[in-house]
């Protein structure tokens, strides 16, 4: 069974699990209003781009929920609201929530490209549904669990069809977490290595700390564990030393856009492992839901990255590991050419670029 | 002015300024006896290949001295001198014991050749010493101070061979720290650096933190700030996000070991940093004193890797970031085929494999 980190609670909030607190500590958050939402996504409190985007859908059906308890939600709103609940009626007036409550949440983190795509996909659907603002926010929060419902499933077809990669005891580097905390089902990239074990191929993880946020000692190890898979945390900068002792089969990421022509925005840490794959000679797959593919988006040179604050490298849990007032260069992602990219796992199988709508 | 770490005490002890502190404290030990001198060098209070080799022969004078003050070595040493002791007179008593004490120092660390290199040279000048156990020691703290002046003088002729490398507003990735702090003087890569600073250069350093223990953003970060040059600190992997974007003009970094052929071992990272410099056409130089080249060694698959505890991956500064009882791959070092460096900037300029005696 992997972990569930999502849900609603008993009111109609989303309640996740804070993974800025694993593995110390699994407490859950409640969250019902815009500024908690956002609040949770540019923290980290659940992040992976899959699980960005249900969050992010479910969270809006909860911030529209809470807001419209009252029956007047054009008090509730910000500005632009306001300004739409004065053009007219009740469904105006939700539309408009919808509308603004989505664009505050998608622009939260700018790099995935699934928290667009379900904002997106939950405007469309406000838009279409008939009737009162009832009937409007019971078809977002079906969209919401939709888009929950098909994650998992496609959690569940990309790991089937990551299986061709698999063997007996074969041994895997990963990147970050890609694991059921990321997703709405049992992960991407860690979900073929999770379905990998159950069925007996008893897979080996050297799992990337993934600095500046150790990701991957944090959450992938938490789950490889609780899962009873071997593993082993190292530097990020140790996957090269393995490979050149001929130590690695297979590197498996994630991602959180791929562009048109296959290049893949990922953590931080996936393009010099895929450089180093490529010169040992290790095959390297991105792994992905048709949500993280962006046919919009030509190139990797199109990808908006996102830099975070210099803390997070320069004083670690508040510890300062460099002098005080020192600048760091902090993206949250880099770019991995398509070219360094052996295959796509996809709910439809392995594909290759270009990749059409 | 560059940073002194190193010094007598004016007991004789040696004084070193405990690294692992840095930068939030300042902190000078004194240090006379054996335990502790080995736990300096294993504790990483003193590194750096060049500065591990001095800090060893300046502790090796200070630790025997401390024992000969009460005149009565053989009450002193361990099994295997008192041994010797019962051999001979004083002087074949304080021979056995530089020998003992010696190879207690040199196997505080496996990787660094300049440590061995050290040691090796204190014994020969010991058996090639004349007279009593006071000519002995006299001798000993000559040629202790003379190989820190060496390093010194090396530091600056390869400060001065690599300004070749130099331009105005060069910008340079570094990894792990090899400034004052790493040797006897104004360091090896980042003295080509500091150098190059103060002729009016003007260079940017992009900071490896150097995981696990941070040895960049800690140490080179600090030197650079003190030094007044501009640097950012930065995750290891994130050198290979600037390479693509066409944002580094060279990487420099240090050498633990260079073997005949030319693979370098170096701190972990420096691999897969050559990978990336390689596959982005960035030129990578290995910069060190001749102490760090090993003629008797044929290749880097000869160099013994020291494996550092897990904790220092899964649990820094005892915050856990991975579940407890988690397994870490920490090698201290990796190594770098010869076929991945540009060049090797040494005392005697720049130089290219094979390396003879």
């Amino acid at each position: 069974m992997h972990v569930e980190h999502l849900g609603w609670s008993r009111s109609g909030a989303l309640r996740i699990l804070d993974q800025t607190l694993l593995p110390a500590e699994e407490r859950w958050l409640e969250i019902a209003t815009l500024p908690a939402l956002v609040e949770a996504i540019r923290s980290l409190r659940v992040r992976g781009a899959p699980a960005i985007g249900i969050a992010a859908a479910m969270g809006l059906v909860a911030v529209l929920r809470e807001r419209t308890k009252s029956g007047v939600p054009e008090e509730a709103y910000e500005d632009g609201v306001r300004r739409a609940a004065d053009e007219g009626g009740a469904r105006a007036r939700i539309l408009a929530a919808v509308d603004e409550t989505a664009w505050a949440i998608g622009s939260a983190r700018p790099t995935a490209v699934n928290l667009r795509w379900a904002m997106e996909r939950m405007r469309r659907c406000a838009q279409t549904a008939a009737g009162a603002p009832d009937a409007v926010l019971e078809a977002l929060r079906d969209e919401a669990q939709a888009i929950w419902d098909e994650d998992r499933a496609m959690c569940q077809a990309i790991a089937e069809h990551g299986q061709t990669l698999m063997r007996p005891g074969i041994r895997i580097v990963t990147h970050c977490n890609t694991g059921a905390l990321a997703t709405g089902g049992i992960g991407t990239a860690l979900g073929i290595v999770l379905l990998a074990a159950e069925r007996g191929q008893g897979p080996e993880v050297f799992v990337d700390e993934t600095r500046p946020l150790w990701q991957g000692s944090r959450l992938t190890a938490w789950e490889l564990q609780r899962a009873g898979i071997r593993y082993v945390v190292q530097p990020d900068s140790a996957a090269a030393s393995l490979m050149a002792q001929g130590k690695v089969d297979l590197v498996l990421v994630g991602a959180d856009r791929i562009a048109r022509n296959g290049d893949v925005a990922n953590k931080l840490g996936t393009l010099p492992l895929a450089i180093v794959a490529r010169h040992h000679g290790v095959p390297f797959y991105s792994v992905a839901p048709s949500s993280s593919f962006d046919p919009a988006c030509p190139s990797g040179a199109a990808i908006p990255i996102e830099h975070r604050e210099a803390a997070e490298v320069t004083a670690p849990f508040g510890v300062p590991v460099a002098p005080a007032a020192s600048a760091a260069f902090n993206p949250a992602f880099d770019v991995t050419p398509a070219t360094l990219v052996t295959g796509y796992v996809t709910q439809r199988g392995i594909v290759h670029p270009p990749f059409e709508e």
